[in-house]
C-alpha cells in the first residue's frame, strides 16, 4: 500500500531489462556500467535517522507525514537518501542500501526502501540490496520473490523490490542458494554470497582451517565459483559475485584465484580500515570485477579533516570522486 | 504509518516485561510459558498468500482494501495467521514467524507481520521471528532495534517489532552476534543462532570437519555456548539458544553435548521428515529446552490423510495436540 507510484509490476518483474527475450546477465550489464560510468565505487547507504544530513531534515519538515514518528523518520531518511544520491551518484556504479536501517522503521521503512531504490535507478545506478539473507530453500524462494521476483495472489501480482543484486549468506549450503540464483538469472541480476567478510570476527568460523585443507573460505569459494559456473556472460564475469572485504588484502588476492570470474564486492574501505591501493588483486579478472563500498566514508566526509569548512554535498562528492580515481587507475 | 493501533511505543520496548526493574530472562520466561501451557510446540507461520485457508479469503473480502494487491494480499495473510492462532495456539508455546513470507509483500507486509505479532501476544504466545539475520556490528545492531529495541529518531522512539526470540546467522563470527544479544538481553529476549540445520545444504558447510577436530557446527555451538554463557537464567536455561534440525537425530544429541544449556528451536518435523519420538536428546536439561516448530503440517493437516473429511480449523487443531502430546509425554 506504501509502494511508490512510480514501481509498477511490470517494472518490478525487469521489464526494462527486457520481458519476453533472455534477460542480458548479470555480469555483462555490470560490465557495460561500470564502462559507461567509468566507476567502480559503490555507494552505501546505511542510514541511521538521528544522523542524517541537515537539508534532509529541512525537507521532510515541509513533506506534511503527520505525527507518528516512523512515518516522519521514514520521509527524512528516504529524503537524505536522494540527497547523498544527486551529491555523490554521479561518481558512481551503484548503491547499495543496507537493508536493516530500513527495517528498523518497520512498514514506514521499507516503503521508504522501495522509494530509493527507485532514486537509484532513476540517476542511472545499479541497486545492491545488502541484506545478507540465506535460508531454507522454500523460504530462500520467498526471499527471492522478495528482492527479485514477484509473489503470485489471488489479488493479483505484488512485485518485488526489483533489485539488480542482493548480498545473500552461504551457511546453510549450496540448496540454500540455488532459488536465489535461479530468480535472480531469469531477470538478469546477481548475487554477492558471503566468502570472507570485513569484521574481525571473520576468524571465528570463517577462517578456519578445514581438515580436507583449505579455510572454511575457501570452501565458500569453491561453492560460489560452482553456483556461478552457469552464469558467466560476455564479459566474462559471472551473475554470482562474492562479499570479500577490503580489510584483509591477502585474502582478496586468495579469493581471486579461487573465483575468477566471481564480481567481488568490497565493504570496509575508511572507517574500518581498508585501502583501495591493496585491491588490485580484485580487479584482474577487469575493471568491473571490483566493487568497492564506501559508506560512512563519502556521506560523512564533511565531518573528517575539515581544514577548509565543506558542506555534506560538495565533501561526499569529493571523496566519491577521489575513490573512483584510485579504484580506476588501479584497474587500468 | 501502518504499525496497528495496539503496538503502542510503551509495550514495543518491553513495556509488558517490566521496564525499569532487570528483564527477567528468556529462558526464565520460556521456562515459565512451556510449564504452564504444558507444551513445547512451536506454530510456524510461513503465509504463502497464494494457499491461505478459505475463510481467511472470505474475511479479507469484507474487510475494504481497495485494490492494490499487496495490501490486500497482505491483510488476507494476517487474518489466516489469526485464524491459524485462534484454532492451534492454544496447543502451542510460540509462534515462529517466518519474516521471508511477510518481506516478499512490501510495506503492506510488514506491516501484517506486526500485526501477527500482536495476535500472537495476545494469545499468549511467545513470538520467534525466523529472519535468520547476521552482520557487521554497527548492523546487527539495527537489526536487533528493528526486532527487541527501539530507533531514536529526532521525531520521537520508533519501536522494533517487539519479539520475544529472533533466529540469527553467526557466519560473521562473535563480534557480530554480540549486539543481538546485548539488546534482546536488556529486554528478556532470547536468540537461536544457527548451529546445524534441517536441509539437506547442512553437509556443505556446517558438517565439514575442521582441522582442529570436529565440524563447523560444532564450533559453532561451542560459540552459541560462550555467548550464552552470561545469560543463564534461575530455571538453567541460557537466553542464546539454537537451531538444530529436527531431521539429524544425531546431531542433536552432539549439540545438546556441546551446549547443555541452550534452547534448541528444532524445525523440520513433518515434511522435511524429522520425527519427534527421536529428539529425546533436545529434552535432556528440562522440558523447555526443545522446541519443536512445526508450520505446513499443523496449517495443512487437512489435506493430509483425509479419510475423514475435517476443516482447516479443527484439523490444525487436533495434528498440533497430537504433536504437543507426542512431545510432552517424550521429554517428561
Amino acid at each position: 500500500m506504501n509502494r511508490p507510484a512510480g514501481l509498477t509490476a511490470d517494472a518490478a518483474s525487469g521489464g526494462d531489462r527486457g520481458t519476453g527475450a533472455p534477460a542480458e546477465s548479470f555480469g555483462d550489464r555490470l560490465a557495460e556500467h561500470v564502462a559507461r560510468r567509468e566507476s567502480q565505487i559503490v555507494l552505501g547507504l546505511d542510514p541511521d535517522p538521528a544522523r542524517l544530513w541537515p537539508r534532509a531534515f529541512e525537507l521532510a519538515a515541509g513533506s506534511g507525514e503527520g505525527s507518528d514518528p516512523a512515518a516522519r523518520a521514514a520521509r527524512a531518511v528516504a529524503i537524505h537518501c536522494s540527497l547523498v544520491i544527486a551529491a555523490a551518484g554521479e561518481q558512481c556504479v551503484a548503491v547499495k542500501l543496507q537493508v536493516a536501517c530500513f527495517e528498523r522503521l518497520g512498514a514506514a521503512g521499507w516503503a521508504a526502501l522501495a522509494e530509493v531504490v527507485e532514486s537509484a535507478r532513476a540517476a542511472g545506478l545499479l541497486v545492491i540490496a545488502d541484506a545478507k539473507r540465506g535460508d531454507v530453500d522454500v523460504t530462500a524462494e520467498a526471499y527471492a520473490q522478495a528482492y527479485f521476483g514477484a509473489t503470485t495472489t489471488p489479488y493479483g501480482v505484488v512485485p518485488g523490490l526489483d533489485v539488480d543484486a542482493l548480498t545473500v549468506s552461504p551457511l546453510l549450503g549450496a540448496d540454500s542458494l540455488m532459488p536465489f540464483v535461479r530468480v535472480a538469472r531469469e531477470v538478469g541480476g546477481g548475487l554477492f554470497v558471503l566468502a570472507r567478510t570485513s569484521n574481525p570476527g571473520a576468524v571465528d568460523v570463517q577462517e578456519r582451517p578445514l581438515a580436507e585443507g583449505g579455510s572454511v573460505s575457501e570452501r565458500l569459494a569453491r561453492l560460489i565459483a560452482t553456483l556461478g559456473a552457469g552464469g558467466t556472460g560476455m564479459a566474462g564475469l559471472s551473475d554470482v559475485g562474492a562479499v570479500v572485504g577490503a580489510t584483509a588484502p591477502g585474502a582478496v588476492r586468495r579469493m581471486r584465484e579461487l573465483m575468477p570470474a566471481a564480481p567481488f564486492l568490497l565493504p570496509g574501505v575508511g572507517a574500518q580500515g581498508g585501502k583501495v591501493e591493496e585491491l588490485a588483486a580484485a580487479f584482474s579478472p577487469g575493471r568491473a570485477a571490483g566493487l568497492i563500498a564506501a559508506s560512512r566514508g563519502i556521506v560523512f566526509a564533511h565531518e573528517a579533516g575539515a581544514a577548509t569548512p565543506e558542506g555534506p554535498e560538495s565533501a561526499a562528492r569529493r571523496e566519491a570522486g577521489r575513490l573512483r580515481e584510485l579504484a580506476w587507475s588501479l584497474s587500468g
